[in-house]
């Protein structure tokens, strides 16, 4: 395989992907064409605007972006992609989407086979074992909750931690992934804002300038600088 | 209908819902032993645990409180029931336990027939029309994420307004209710900390002293004060 699932697609104060411009071109060596995934979007840009940002930053390093609402097999687009990207937004209506329109399966089995894989937030989650370590919130109801679990672990994108001045009663980001391990048996990868998961044919490493933050059942949580095998 | 949907159950600082001691005892007038809904919890204190902390608390007013974790047959408990009080925690976890014990319609029938009803935070959440726009995150799956409909709209517990110091890209608490918007014609309360809901018969108010932010379809969010009909 050869993914990136990055924590965010825009860095504080920074351009559309540019921080990860580098990692990009090597993920899409040789393609000089992609299938863009825009169904996160819940609103206020249409999927055709969401298709032209992504453009916009992919004629930069010469690859053509298309939209994958503008194909009407949909899943036969997807068997002829050289590579795909599938933008943030809301996970729920991404997943929701994917498995109404029976594409998740698709997009897993051509991501397994070789084909380059770009996710940005929600389009990272989608790469985990479930999507039930997202941040977002549940504005539709998806007929499940798993993901094509290109790693096999779960994401935390957005990964933050506790503010110790904030006088609130909300549950910490760390509450509600320890949460989730009470009732689940599985590996949660907390991506913090700037850091990646770089699979590689087997290889997986986690990637970025800030340390990254795993929860394991029965463990104490730990960092791992980047570089780290996962 | 006789109820409180408070947005949490402790201030700052504060104890165990002692800021609403005053709203619970008329709440509760006449009655002398309610039970407690525990399964929102999903670690850290057990359900026999977490009944003894509300417990605690109303002892303070002469209320016995017995969880209905204790029951073989639970829905007999909440039909001889006075009153209830279900907790806080991860609200995928409570409407997935009660839709599962054949639980949430029996206690909406009891608490539409009259009987009181206080919930904090996750407890409040399964009082609006359905669960989608909680903040927990999603570490179970629900059979279905409706809820009781004691009120006409849904809630955001612990709302929390944009702080813009926060260099991060993750969606704000005010983004992702707009998202809902986008995916559902329902009213949404964005009840901060210390706020609540009262329904008395068919009068509904926002209490509390913190305004109340209201998002609704096609308009312009907007703040209510205490005392104000919803």
């Amino acid at each position: 395989m050869n993914i990136i699932l990055a924590s965010t697609s825009t860095l504080f104060g920074g351009e559309y992907l540019a921080y990860l411009k580098t990692e990009i071109i090597d993920l899409y060596q040789g393609i000089d064409e992609i299938i863009f995934i825009p169904f996160a979007r819940p609103g206020g840009i249409s999927h055709e605007e969401y298709t032209q940002k992504a453009s916009d930053f992919f004629a930069t390093i010469g690859i053509k972006v298309r939209g994958l609402h503008e194909f009407d097999d949909q899943a036969a687009a997807i068997n002829s992609a050289k590579g795909f990207f599938t933008g943030g937004g809301n996970t729920f209506l991404l997943v929701k989407t994917l498995h109404e329109k029976g594409l998740m399966q698709v997009l897993k089995s051509n991501v397994e086979s070789g084909k380059a894989y770009l996710g940005c937030s929600a389009g990272s989650n989608i790469g985990g074992l479930n999507m039930k370590t997202t941040n977002d919130m549940p504005i539709v109801y998806p007929t499940s909750f798993e993901c094509m679990g290109l790693v096999p672990f779960n994401l935390n994108p957005h990964y933050l931690d506790p503010d110790p001045t904030l006088k609130h009663n909300g549950e910490t980001r760390e509450t509600r992934i320890k949460e989730f391990l009470t009732q689940n048996n599985i590996k949660v990868v907390g991506l913090r804002e700037g850091n990646w998961i770089r699979r590689k044919g087997d290889q997986i490493t986690v990637e970025g300038t800030q340390l990254t933050r795993i929860f394991e059942p029965g463990k104490a949580p730990y960092e791992l600088p980047e570089g780290s095998l996962l």
